[in-house]
């Protein structure tokens, strides 16, 4: 298709390459590369979008509980009453929270977690909190989610506790893998665990209530013994709220659906927003009902028998195959919800790629139309921190979870200014953003109060993590975050100025270069150098060749060869006193170049050796790719190659 | 200078770099760099070339006598009386030796170890033979040395044991610096310990005649026990061959000097040969001294106790100052020894890459005017052998001296052939060879003769000494010599094959260039790509720009601002389905190649973009170096960089 431009007479042709990439490894690994026609069937339906995007925050049901007990427990057993007001608090905050992203999905149907919100409306240093917040976080969550993993199958099978550390980098490379093969295939292969996992659950909390009903569920026979560091005290509102707050860790993960938008089918901000929605409802009846039942059971929380552990045998009767079902699934989740970081994590670091906060190379989807660099970003990233903390879930928990409460209050404090905005728009007007498109809104005042509601509770939530945690870790996160938001904003600046340093605004004609001096470095006088020699007469008539001599024997074979075939070019023979070749030449041509005129360019012109065999290499001096790695960084200089083949 | 050919019309400039070396931490670790011209001052005089040449052939003294008896205690101690004869015969064989080498280093005043006498007299075949066995041998001689001599620590201190090989290895680095420093530093440094050696052996070996003379030399007082492998058999002549072949390891290291000469002080050939001669008298005289002692207080070889050790005590009446100073002396010099290897093995590295056998950069000296890249490269290898050896001496023992032996026949032979040729020449004519040059002499049969008895008697000593150690390790020797000489084969093949290709003969008069086809590669049009046209403007009407599409939004920018800017200048968009950048690229580059005519060269003008910080790098597609890579390979194309600097 050829296309000429009537106006400035510019031809533009357009075709499509023809090449189709080879099979190889690769192909067996991650499957065979699609083109990007193909990337609207690689969407996800609702049941497969809420394997990918929910397990993150459907394990948390398996550890939630335990955790506002744990707390609760400073003030006695008698405390564990507070337990399920506690829960209910939580789900109210699910729901906020909730309400808040699937709003927030409508608004921003090309995805729209707390990054996009905050740089739509608090600007891009509120954006840069959020994406940095965001990106630890789903680090994070691989490190945790897969450590807690290897921790449950090291506790069912000591033998493999010293091999932790390998297994759970394992795991990490084999979620990474499967992500590799693109999204489609990776919630086909996530949904089976998933699903599985709901089942188990709800068969338990929903037995345990039958029993409940009928009378016949019983205290949990042999419970671990409470174990309390402090002793017993009164039930403080501080107690009531650092309970409140460590039981918010069921609410990490919400935010993943609304950053992965792009991967649901058509109508994709409906599919999504329906997603989430039936996460929220799974995720509060099986907190609430967990919270409940181990209330009645009067479940002990301790690290030595997990809280579903003594519900699950207590509703079963015993260690039995429902039992085990229970355990098993419970695991498998957990480092299920690591493929919720692997579907984030990449669409994260594209977005923020594409506004220039991050390199730009991440915004290129690899062959399988999925953004391999990040996936492969997030698993060596996440390995290493598995590796530096020896896939210790303890000693990761604490660094855990702020991140996801400060995005949670930027983007519920992003939404908040946006009802504001939506609100003083005139009737009928439309602005469009960056990532959405304002539209008046008759009940924006109430949307405007929920979602400030929601800001100032998760910002608490994080506070008082931040307080109670800062000690056992939280501290790294806190030290962590303002290096990271200060790396993604000198990034952006780097790419600001360079765009302004090569706009082509306030840049005049092109003046064409009117001379041209060139500089042939010889080694010694063959067909090589003859061929370079030939090409630069097709350049310019001011051609001097210049030979380094160390020996002055081949100097002189040098000068008598290039009499006889040099034409008449003039030589340089510069002597080496200390016997190196690059300085002396790189002095040279700088003193040429001090001395150039306007519009005169000075091009070397190098006879580049290409051995027939790779390892011939070895063989022969590298001062030619030494004076490239040396001239690149003087101005002025072009440096052309002419290779020369030897076969 | 200025120099002008009248005949062709050439201007030929001469001039010497200002440039200088500028001071740096090698400076402080090896020295100020050397200009060429000093090279002459870097000689060294005969008492510090003994000190640098000879310490591998005098530490041999300290285990040789061992190494007969050894042999000769399997047919009981009755035998050790052999031990003195069989001395005898080596001393015999040194001196065959010695004088081959003294007429050698006379014929070949630039050096002439057994590979150039090889080269010149038997052919390219046996020359590669002769420097694969010596190349061998040198690194051997380090591992083997530095090995032995930490074994000597070791066995006083035995908490350095486990520290060995780090022992060795540092050793070996350390010996390295010192060689790296340069010849003339080294030599002083080794001077010391040389004739500290020197003394001691001659005080003990003095002492011990004058108490013998006076009657006072008594037995050894509680010798260790005589432990022999096979039951005690008959004196047969395998056994004294066998003890023979044993007790030669004192020869090894007299091939030295004879690679050397260039290293000594003016008369060269005269002062060489003289060290020689004195270090093959000093050899001899320790040698016997310490046989005929050795039987005389009926010293019993042992892995427990050294027979140095025992006639040392034995001489100075126990373990007292003296005893300690031959035993430091004694470990000391082993470690010397190696320090001739570092003496020889660059220098012949040298000669070997001159002649195309071996890489060419082996040929260039360093700063401090010593073959640098070969010190370091023998350094590297030892302490591999080292490290995959774990220092143990009886593992690499085996290993060595077949080469030595290997070396000294082809020597003999050669310069028993050189006679031949000599002794049909005319008289008063002169043919000149490549190392040396051939005059009549008419006492050529008996100089014949005598090299030709030194070749057979080396060849039986070589042949014995594969027999009897093949399966202890000589084996391995025995299959690394054939890759060793194939792979000095391949190397010389490759660069007379490229001779012969870059060889100006039959190459008929250059056509030029008619027409320039320019392919400016497009990422998008800013500042740096309008540099890159301005460029190919000068070069050529015939210019295309391409744009490989991944985006087709940012494909319709480019096409928008090229109209703009691009002053006419055809632009293809290569729609790029798989979202590869270079391949697509690639295979239009090879289209337009294919159908490019004669005369005509393709010139790829890439603009280049140069950030100001290295880091910058990362946050962009470095597409341009792999297109360079790729494009290397492709016949006929040419590869301009025009560099645009940001700042």
């Amino acid at each position: 298709m050829v296309d000429i431009d009537e106006a400035t007479g510019t031809t533009v042709l357009r075709r499509t390459s023809p090449y189709r990439p080879p099979g190889f490894w690769r192909k067996w690994l991650i499957g065979r590369p699609l083109p990007t026609a193909d990337a609207a069937h690689q969407t996800i339906p609702k049941t497969i979008g809420l394997a990918v995007f929910a397990s993150d925050a459907l394990s948390s049901t398996a550890y939630a509980t335990q955790e506002i007990l744990l707390i609760l427990a400073v003030a006695g057993t008698a405390a564990f009453g507070y337990a399920f007001p506690i829960s209910l608090a939580i789900v109210g905050l699910l729901a906020m929270v909730t309400i808040s992203y699937e709003q927030t999905i409508h608004a921003y149907p090309n995805g729209g977690g707390a990054y996009i919100v905050s740089r739509d409306n608090l600007g891009d240093f509120a954006a840069q909190v959020a994406g940095a917040a965001l990106l630890l976080d789903y680090i994070l969550t691989v490190a945790v989610s897969v450590s807690s993993g290897v921790a449950q199958v090291a506790s069912a099978f000591p033998e493999f506790f010293p091999y932790r550390v390998y297994l759970a980098v394992g795991l990490v490379l084999f979620v990474m893998l499967v992500n590799l093969r693109g999204v489609k295939e990776a919630g086909a292969a996530f949904a089976v665990p998933t699903y599985f996992f709901l089942a188990m659950m709800f068969s338990m909390v929903g037995a345990g209530f039958v029993r409940y009903l009928s009378g016949s569920l019983s205290s949990v026979i042999d419970p671990p013994h409470l174990e309390v560091a402090q002793v017993a005290s009164a039930v403080t509102p501080f107690v009531i709220l650092h309970a409140f707050s460590s039981g918010t860790t069921a609410l990490t993960g919400v935010e993943a659906i609304s950053n992965g938008i792009t991967a649901f089918q058509e109508p994709r901000s409906r599919n999504a927003g329906i997603t989430l929605i039936w996460m929220a409802a799974i995720l509060a009846t099986l907190f609430l009902g967990i919270t409940f039942l181990a209330g009645q059971v009067h479940a002990i929380p301790s690290e030595a028998e997990t809280v579903i552990s003594q519900l699950a045998r207590t509703v079963f009767d015993g260690r039995g195959l429902l039992y085990h079902g229970v355990i098993a699934a419970t695991t498998v989740i957990l480092i299920m919800a690591t493929n919720t970081s692997f579907a984030g994590f990449p669409r994260l670091s594209a977005l923020l790629a594409a506004d220039g906060f991050l390199p730009r190379q991440l915004t290129y989807r690899g062959s399988r139309l999925v953004y391999s660099r990040g996936i492969i970003a997030l698993a060596l990233i996440a390995s290493l921190l598995i590796v530096a903390f020896d896939a210790s879930v303890s000693g990761l928990i604490p660094l855990y979870a702020i991140g996801v409460f400060l995005s949670f209050t930027l983007s519920q404090a992003g939404m908040a200014r946006r009802w504001w905005k939506i609100g003083h728009l005139p009737m009928g007007q439309e602005v469009k953003e960056r990532g959405s498109i304002l539209r008046y809104e008759p009940r924006w005042r109430l949307k405007m109060v929920v979602n400030a509601c929601g800001a100032v509770c998760t910002a608490i939530v994080m506070l008082v993590f931040a307080v109670t945690k800062f000690t056992e870790g939280a501290w790294i996160v806190l030290l962590l975050m303002p290096i990271l938001v200060w790396v993604l904003s000198r990034i952006h600046r780097h790419y600001v100025d360079l765009a302004a340093r090569l706009s082509l605004e306030h840049y005049g004609e092109t003046t064409r270069v009117l001379r041209q001096c060139v500089i042939i470095p010889l080694a010694g006088v063959h067909r090589g150098t003859l061929e370079a020699l030939r090409y630069a007469r097709s350049l310019s008539d001011d051609i001097t060749a210049v030979h380094v001599s160390i020996d002055p024997a081949e100097a002189e074979a040098v000068r008598q060869k290039w009499e006889l075939w040099g034409g008449g070019v003039r030589l340089v023979i510069l002597e080496s006193p200390y016997r190196l070749l690059l300085e002396p030449l790189l002095q040279y041509i700088a003193e040429i170049a001090a001395s150039r005129q306007r519009n005169e360019t000075i091009t070397i012109v190098m006879p580049q050796f290409v051995p027939s065999r790779w390892w011939h290499n070895f063989l022969h001096n590298q001062t030619a790719i030494m004076l490239r790695l040396a001239l690149l960084f003087r101005r002025g200089i072009v440096i052309t190659d002419v290779p020369f083949h030897v076969e």
